[in-house]
């Protein structure tokens, strides 16, 4: 399966399928002369063979702690003494943390070569796509970084295979937002198919709907400015949870969801049956201990480092009309700190 | 005067003239609900009154030294630390350092803020212009940062009333490239004007001119895939001097622009006439002795780490067949080191 982007220039292409990386690649790097490859550590030792025919290879720390500046220097500065050339190419591999992490590497040195994003994990069918690149600081989540088209991502599904169930889970969340945006009869499907379990071999035709679903908001709003805002439905108290909790990406983001329906229903007379959608991802697997534990106080002062902020004290907060109906509202810090306060002796 | 970009999208207008600060920043300024500056703290301390109705000023060290990544990440925090929001302004008022790095900070921070460039400097009127923000790195100058444009750059003339001569020194040797790369009119006109010396005051039609020109380069190829390489003319080994002997930006590139004129000259017969550029050069107060006592060896390992360059082992270097026609060529570095030792000994 193949998807183009529909940018005005510099569109690139999302290859899908199983046992696609090695062919695909090589139609990229044989146009250079130099390419270097970054991989999540984990992910290398996992795939050693996949990976023996790279030169240039640098191994970086797992997952989200790659994502500090310190690393991000240290790549470059080896990039740098291994005479890195603006014309060289970069191929970024391992789950969304190491793409976000070494498409910003890719976008800052030399000002910015050309790179491929291989997503490893399921949670990364949602983050290489859109040319978002990140590191973290402590006031947050993702408050570095840039907008960074890839020339190439390519998804093959073989990874999956090797994913621990708390990895299929933290992807799973962005598969069932992308089912809530896209609308009623997805998010159905969705549940319908996975009532007794995430079994990752039942997934494709999700995750082949969730790249759809992610690659039309990315396109018409590629900044952010409006539209692509709501690709972050279930992140606003899914980050600060994420945070302070260390939770996986993605088991944050559902517990988000869970924030975000219940602020939905107080605004618009109850839409959402809530009760069922948390017994639901409870069966499922998920951990709900944060939404109950969570101290509204500092989960509001994460918020308020939120990207989509637009005023202070007031917090910008993606909420549901119903299923495929998105809108963007902004909370008072203080409504909201109430509106958390009730959704703990719910949970 | 005003000039106006020309790209596709994301134009901006550049204000050029005496006393237009104030005024001209308040255009912009009231459009926003947040303002951050990031000013130059020798430029601060010289023209406090300028300044003294901002809020949120982040005074950073003056000049080259700024350009750490150490400084960014801490202006970066600082801002995160205040809330900035995505939708807030940033302006950066200083030299060419300060508006690299600052442009910088403003690029990468929430992934990339609006900002205004508000240069102090002669040779400001060269980095100012074309959306090139960075750092620089142990191995070499400005091997980290992004292309990003400003909303607005507003020279005001009256900054350079205060330059001392070692900083107009500097700037003029971006003015002698852009009118080289103009053509002979321009380049003799600049000659005659000066050959007594160097006067602010006499510049202001070859500042234009060469804002004219570079312009023109950036709007054509604004990534610098091929014609913007031009405005290296005199960089390549004018940054290798400048690393290595701790030399002005600008004073580095005049002794690059020699380097380029004898290489030109070996390559299409001894078209130009080194000896009384020379002579022009040191009489109106340069300082030849880096030239004269470098190690080519050294210069060439600096020059290795260069953004031009496409080939390992050879160097892109911009030489000009006349004046108004710079050419790109690639030299051995074998070939490069002889070159400059023969350029050694005829300083």
């Amino acid at each position: 399966m193949e998807f183009h982007t529909t940018y005005s220039e510099n569109n690139y292409t999302i290859y899908v399928n199983n046992g696609i990386l090695k062919e695909t690649l090589l139609k990229y790097t044989n146009q250079y002369e130099q390419v270097f490859y970054i991989i999540d550590s984990h992910v290398y030792d996992l795939h050693e063979k996949k990976f023996k025919d790279f030169n240039n290879v640098i191994k970086v720390p797992r997952g989200e702690s790659f994502k500090t500046i310190e690393n991000t220097m240290s790549v470059i500065d080896e990039l740098l003494d291994q005479n890195v050339k603006r014309n060289d190419l970069m191929v970024v591999i391992g789950g969304g943390a190491t793409g976000d992490g070494g498409a910003f590497v890719s976008s800052i040195t030399l000002r910015g070569l050309d790179y491929i994003h291989v997503p490893t994990t399921l949670l990364a069918h949602d983050s290489a796509i859109g040319g978002k690149t990140a590191i973290n600081r402590k006031q947050g989540k993702n408050l570095v970084g840039t907008f960074y088209r890839p020339n190439a991502v390519i998804y093959d599904l073989d990874f999956l295979e090797t994913l621990p169930e708390e990895e299929v889970l933290s992807g799973f969340g962005e598969v069932i937002k992308h089912a809530m945006l896209d609308g009623q009869e997805s998010i159905d499907a969705l549940l319908e198919k996975t009532k007794n379990g995430v079994d990752i071999k039942n997934l494709n035709a999700f995750i082949l709907n969730g790249i759809r679903t992610k690659m039309y908001y990315v396109s018409v709003d590629e900044k952010e400015d409006n539209l692509r805002k709501f690709l972050n439905l279930g992140h606003t108290l899914g980050h600060a949870l994420e945070y302070a909790f260390k939770l996986k990406h993605g088991a944050a983001v559902v517990l988000g969801i869970i924030g975000a329906l219940y602020i939905s229903n107080k605004r618009y007379d109850d839409t959402f049956d809530i009760k069922s959608f948390i017994n639901y991802v409870k069966h499922i697997g998920y951990d709900l201990s944060p939404l109950k534990n969570m101290n509204a106080t500092e989960m509001i002062r994460y918020m308020s480092s939120d990207k989509k902020n637009m005023r202070k004290s007031y917090i910008g907060y993606v909420v549901l009309r119903e299923f495929g109906q998105p809108e963007l509202i902004e909370i008072s810090t203080s409504d909201l700190e109430t509106l958390l306060n009730e959704l703990k002796a719910i949970v």
